[in-house]
C-alpha cells in the first residue's frame, strides 16, 4: 500500500510522514512532496479549516487544548496545525521544547504538528497548506491552525483557513485601536477568554467591548456576521456556543457561496506566493553569489558612487 | 537659495517639505529624491540616530516625549521619525488622527514627523533612512527612529540606527522568553518604564529579570554592553542614566569601530533591500498585467491543472 492510499485510510504514521516530507526544503523531497499533495488533492475530504490567532498571554494554547478535548469527545476528528514563530536571528524555535496540549495529543482522534515559521520565504505557510490537504484527505473533521500574533504569518493564516477567529484576554479592548486593526478586520470569531473566576466580570466588559466597536468600525453586514464569544478554557464553557457559531458560518457560507469563493482566493493567493518565493528565492541566489557586491557597497561607503547608481548596476547584472 | 542649502541651514519648511519628498512614490519626486540625498549625504551632521521599539501599552510616546523635552531643555535638537503601522486591510494609518506628543511638538528645536508604513514593499522605511540623512544635514543631534513592536518594521528599524533600544512596562518579563527574542537580541537598552508610584516596585523588579535573563541569554561580553535602566517618564525620573549610557555606548563603539561597522553594514542592508524592493516591485507589476492569470489559476480551481505546474507556468512568463 503506498503513502496516498494509507494516507486516505487514515493512518498516523503515514500522515506524520507526509507532513515531514511537506515541510522538507530539500529539493528531492520538495518533487515528492508536489506529487504527492497533486494525489491528495483529487481525493478531498470533509474538513472545516479554522484559524485561531491571538497575542502571547491570552491563553490561545489552553483554549485550544480545551475546545479541542471538547471536540474530541464528542468523537470529531481533530488536526492541529500550529506556526511556532522561530527567532529571526537564532533560527531558533520558542515553542519547540514544550509539551504543549498533553491531554489532547494522546488522544487517537488528534493530530497534532509543531512547525517553526521559516522568516520571510513563507516557506512554514506552504507546507501548512500542504499539511491540511494532508489531514483533510485522512478523513479529518477540523483543522484548527493556530498562529502566534505576529502581522505576517496571520495574514498567511488568514488565506489557509475557512473560519478565522481572534482569542483575547480579559480587558484587551486597547487591541481594537491598536496595532491588530487587521487582524480584527479580518477575524470572523472574537474568542474572549478566561471568563472564570476574578477576571469573569472583565471578561463580560471586554466581550461587550468588541460588540460595541464591531459595530462601530464595521457595515451593519459585515458587523451582522462577526460574533463575539465568552469562554473559559480552564472550566470548559462556552465550547458548545463556539462550535455552533462555527458549523452556523459555515453553513450560511457554503449557501451563499461566500465559503467557495474563499477557498478560491485562497488559491490564487498561494499560487502568487510561491511565484513571488520562487524569484526571491532567485534574488537572494544572486545577491549572495556576486562577489563583486560588496566592493560595490564598500564604493559608496567611501563616498565614490551614490547608494542609488549601485542599486542600479546590482539590478542590471541580476536581471542579466 | 535652493532647497539643499535651506536644509543645511536647519530650515524647519526646506526640512518638511524634503521629507515629504523622499516619502513620495510618484517617479518624478523619486529622481527628484534621489538627486537630494545624493548632495545631502555629502554634507553629513554629527547625528547620533537612537531607536525605540516596544510593544503597545508600554507607554513608548510617553517616554518618548518625557525623554525628548528633557534633552530639549538641555538645548539638544531632535528630530523624530515615527513609523506608524497601517492596517494592511485598510492601508489606514492608526496613529494619524492622534495628536501625539504635544508639549515638544511646539518646540523650535524639535522636528516630528509620523509616517504610515506602507505593507512589505518597504517604502516608508527607505523613506524613512532618508528623512534621518535630512535631518543630519540638518544639524540635528539626535534621531528618534520609534516603531511599533511588530516583527519585520523592527527589524528594518535596527538597520536604521546607532543605538536600538526596547521599552518595555513592568511585568513585561514573559516577551524575554516569547515573541519579542529576536528584537531583545538587537537591543543595546533596555528601557524599563513606569517606575513611579504603585509600579515602582514592580517595575524594580522587571530590569532585575531583564538583567538576569541578559545574563543568561547572552555571552558574557554581549551581556556587559546591554544595559538595562529604570526610568518614569511621568516623573521625569532616570533620564540622566538614558542620556548618559546612549552617550556611553557611542563613545566606546566610535573607538572600538563597532559605529562604523554597523553604519557600512547598514549601508549595505539598504542597498540590497532597494534590489530585493525592485525586483519584487517589477513582480508585482507582471503579476497584475498578466491577463491570462486569472483563467490559469481557475483550471486549478476546477482541477484542470496543478498548483505547481501553474506556478512553473507563471514564472516562465514572467521571466520573458
Amino acid at each position: 500500500m503506498n503513502l496516498v492510499e494509507k494516507i486516505l485510510k487514515g493512518e498516523r504514521a503515514a500522515i506524520a510522514k507526509a507532513i515531514t516530507l511537506v515541510e522538507s526544503s530539500r529539493d528531492n523531497d520538495k518533487e515528492e512532496s508536489k506529487e504527492l499533495v497533486s494525489k491528495l488533492i483529487l481525493n478531498p475530504g470533509h474538513s472545516v479549516r479554522v484559524g485561531f490567532s491571538g497575542s502571547p498571554g491570552v491563553g490561545k494554547s489552553s483554549f485550544i487544548e480545551s475546545f479541542g478535548s471538547y471536540l474530541v469527545k464528542k468523537d470529531y476528528k481533530l488536526g492541529i496545525l500550529a506556526i511556532d514563530p522561530s527567532s529571526q536571528l537564532t533560527g531558533g524555535s520558542i515553542l519547540g521544547d514544550k509539551t504543549r496540549m498533553s491531554e489532547i495529543s494522546k488522544n487517537e482522534n488528534t493530530f497534532i504538528r509543531s512547525t517553526p515559521s521559516r522568516g520571510s520565504l513563507g516557506g512554514v505557510s506552504f507546507g501548512t497548506r500542504e499539511a491540511a490537504i494532508i489531514l483533510d484527505s485522512a478523513g479529518y473533521d477540523f483543522i484548527f491552525i493556530e498562529t502566534v500574533g505576529v502581522g505576517q504569518s496571520e495574514i498567511m493564516a488568514t488565506n489557509l483557513v475557512d473560519i478565522f477567529s481572534l482569542i483575547v484576554g480579559p480587558g484587551s479592548g486597547d487591541e481594537l485601536q491598536g496595532i491588530k486593526k487587521g487582524i480584527t478586520e479580518y477575524a470572523d470569531i472574537f474568542i474572549v477568554n478566561k471568563a472564570d473566576g476574578d477576571l469573569k466580570l472583565q471578561a463580560s466588559k471586554t466581550a461587550a467591548d468588541y460588540k460595541s466597536a464591531l459595530h462601530y468600525t464595521s457595515s451593519s453586514e459585515e458587523s451582522a456576521s462577526k460574533k463575539v464569544l465568552l469562554v473559559s478554557s480552564l472550566e470548559q464553557t462556552g465550547m458548545d456556543e463556539v462550535i455552533k457559531t462555527i458549523e452556523e458560518i459555515i453553513f450560511s457560507n457554503k449557501r451563499s457561496g461566500v465559503f467557495e469563493k474563499r477557498r478560491s482566493d485562497q488559491l490564487a493567493y498561494w499560487i502568487k506566493e510561491e511565484v513571488r518565493n520562487h524569484i526571491q528565492h532567485k534574488v537572494e541566489i544572486g545577491i549572495s553569489e556576486n562577489n563583486q557586491l560588496e566592493e560595490m557597497i564598500k564604493r559608496v561607503s567611501l563616498g565614490k558612487d551614490t547608494m542609488h547608481n549601485t542599486v542600479d548596476l546590482i539590478l542590471k547584472k541580476l536581471m542579466k
